[in-house]
């Protein structure tokens, strides 16, 4: 057995981490306030209004590798996904603040594309640069960025509010991100990607934060729990169980994939099932519904939207049970889930 | 010439980054909100009152060395340099955002230790840690801190309200942090620090944010600009300048200065003056006070604080001109300033 005190941050991993430190700071909080442990902090504004907050943290080596990602790509990006977290609560955000820990070697040209990339969202979206911190780096670059964003108490959704019963249903496409991501680390230099291949590193590159699915959504009362799909469905359903105390089978014929995910799957032999579960970053959101409401809602939101709300399961009572079935019998889909604190 | 389109960030600083990349930000910014350029960005809450919101970044080997600094230390400045923003506004801290890249080594001992620290001063200041980000490095520590902060509208105090004539005050002594680093970094392994030396590391170590002080300022209404003592007064008060359009004199016998720095000074053959005009992270605040209003201003601090405030120089109209005076002539001070971009 190791002793206790020599215990590495790699042995506990992200969500060891959390358990370990954050009740302490859960426990001693005011009424009306949400901490960690869900897509944003929520604190009460005025009226029925509340503030959300979310911040993320995307480190050279770990997040992206600055030397494959172009400048453009990863301002958006930085941003992006902390959009994504207050999509996820069914928020509007209105202003980012943007924090960078920058290697003496880098570009002004490639600080000013990066900026390009953050202003087109930024415009897009409505969101205002408010500040941050610039600061030399040794080693790596270091982006945090903060998010924050204005709810009605009344249509904010959490991760704990999942009921057995619900149907499980996600806004888009799984896998597309992780499929890109494996095309990026795997090409040769000189090689070219195929029209297919190029839709999925794109769609790693270039997420596109689900705001008006997430305000959508979260409008209806029958919208149970939401999150944004940021680890993969597989990591992400089982904060929604921890959440909600329950458990989730996945229909694992149900999870919407696109023609370019299949055919890169045939092509380069990977598990689709696999990369559609497993596979993080796609930023679309995962939701539970009230299941007599659930037709209803697909057809609204397709009305809306103009694509369909694929449902790929049903909560469950048996708490911290993530079961995936294919063809009704429950299968065992390998090693997946990733550890951001691992070394490989 | 250097070829533009190759210029590197160290050419440019972090005053040049500033210049080079805010104004495309500020100019969008709708009316009621204050953006890049102050301590905090300020959002209108409700009524009179506005919420603060700051970002630090602190990474190893810039801002600090893991191996030098305790992680109990270490945790408790990450927030003190950011609580110190807020007071630096006149505003009260509420809520925290705390994220992490930890390099795979990392004991969970020391992070214990870590957050040791930090709820320390979250206990004293009634600041509740709400969210973050933690995450795996390659290579160093970095931390990233969001505080925020309420404060009324009328109670706020900016860099850009200083005026000619004002008295220029700090509200504690200078250049003992820049001591204790000094100290920290010549260090030889095994060699005691003096009482006196001891006193300038824990200074470096442990900085107190001026909240109360800074409450107390910001409610006088003859206390016009305002901000924290972080790079050290030399960079600071230029930025007020800037901000405020204006220059300052500063009277090099009026700096305050504790009796283990002049004493430290005389052992290691620095330059006293030089340490407390450029010695940065003192986190004590600098602020302009209406010159009619000042003796009684000063007298309340006392009473209040049971300390001075000290008055340093004056706010002059030499737009943009920073002078030293020695027994009333100009000096110069030497290479001072801190750019943490160089690689140094």
């Amino acid at each position: 057995m190791k002793n206790k005190s020599r215990l590495k941050i790699t042995d506990l991993g992200e969500f060891g981490f959390i358990a370990r430190f954050s009740p302490s700071f859960l426990k001693k909080l005011p009424s009306g306030l949400v901490g960690i442990g869900d897509d944003c902090a929520v604190i009460p504004w005025k009226g029925r209004k509340k503030l959300l907050v979310t911040t993320d943290l995307l480190i050279d080596g770990v997040h992206f590798l600055k030397d494959r990602v172009s400048p453009f790509d990863l301002g958006h990006k930085s941003l992006a996904v902390n959009l994504s977290d207050i999509a996820a609560m069914g928020g509007t955000p209105l202003w980012a603040f943007l924090s960078l820990a920058i290697p003496p070697e880098t570009e002004i040209a490639w600080l000013d594309e990066f900026f390009r990339g953050w202003r087109k969202l930024e415009s897009r979206t409505g969101v205002h640069l408010l500040g941050g911190d610039t600061t030399g780096s040794r080693n790596s670059l270091a982006i945090t960025v903060v998010a924050l964003g204005l709810a009605d108490s009344r249509h904010i959704r959490y991760r704990s509010s999942a009921r057995p019963g619900d149907i499980v249903a996600v806004t888009g496409n799984l896998g597309d991100s992780e499929g890109g991501l494996r095309l990026i680390l795997g090409n040769r230099p000189g090689k070219k990607f195929s029209a297919a291949e190029k839709y999925l590193v794109q769609r790693h590159y270039r997420p596109r934060p689900h705001l008006e699915e997430g305000r959508f959504l979260a409008s209806r009362p029958e919208v149970r729990a939401m999150m944004d799909v940021s680890d993969g469905i597989d990591s992400d359903l089982r904060r929604i169980m921890e959440s909600s105390g329950c458990g989730v089978k996945i229909y694992l014929e149900q999870l919407p994939v696109s023609a370019a995910l299949q055919k890169c799957c045939r092509q380069h032999g990977w598990n689709l099932e696999a990369v559609a579960a497993a596979g993080g970053e796609d930023y679309c959101l995962l939701l539970t519904v009230a299941p007599e409401k659930f037709t209803v809602l697909a057809e609204k939101f397709f009305r809306r939207f103009r694509r369909p709300l694929p449902a790929i399961g049903q909560v469950t009572p048996d708490r911290g049970k993530l079961v995936y079935l294919r063809a009704g019998r429950p299968v065992v889909l390998g090693n997946i889930g990733f550890n951001h604190f691992r070394r490989d």
